[in-house]
């Protein structure tokens, strides 16, 4: 299996960066169509488990901006040319997290099929 | 891309339940055979931040076993022939958590890429 297949790597290192460019500015309809608009896709947040994309797109459109955040651990690692994970720990003034993408490249573009975000326990 | 094709979600299946058993079994060999043995691997538990297939064994080797727990409203997709996602929540006594997994298809068959659980907050 072709693992970090350079420019498979460098197109996912892309759309990772645009993510949390649009998660810091809360760029509410950027932030809808990184997620694959599927009835499976599915997203497990800080303190919600929204299932398909209807479910996503009503939350992101309630949500208040986030805090800003720093992120530490990025992991990035894409499988053949149409499929990649990111693994990166984030620090907020108010503690530290996770989150856990999953990518898959689609006719759209790549999106995310499968997130999941936690705050480490204190 | 073929979503679900049913001879490659069934293997998906199998092998996230054997995952399912060795966990609740505290099956330590069975279950760092389930993770992809590369430094690229990542798990995050509920309150561990694992990077590369050494510190995962080494965490296995370590733990306590885990209570049982109950999954529900698992989701258990797959992307083409080599890659897959399972979401899913579990309940314990003490309350509730998500889980995913990252699988890829490789010469040692399914493998979990990356992983992430979580307890919801009270």
């Amino acid at each position: 299996m072709l693992i970090n297949h350079p420019p498979v790597l460098a197109e996912v290192t892309a759309v990772f960066a645009d993510y949390e460019r649009a998660l810091v500015n809360n760029d509410v309809q950027a932030l809808i169509h990184f997620f694959w608009q599927s009835p499976l896709a599915v997203r497990y947040g800080a303190a919600e488990n929204l299932y398909g994309w209807e479910q996503i797109v009503a939350f992101r459109k309630q949500r208040t901006p986030p805090p800003p955040r720093t992120l530490f651990n990025t992991v990035i690692t894409t499988y053949g040319h149409d499929y990649a994970n990111t693994s990166t720990e984030f620090r907020r003034d108010n503690g530290t997290g996770r989150q856990s993408q999953s990518w898959i490249r689609t006719e759209q573009g790549w999106k995310i099929a499968a997130a999941h975000v936690s705050l480490m326990p204190d």
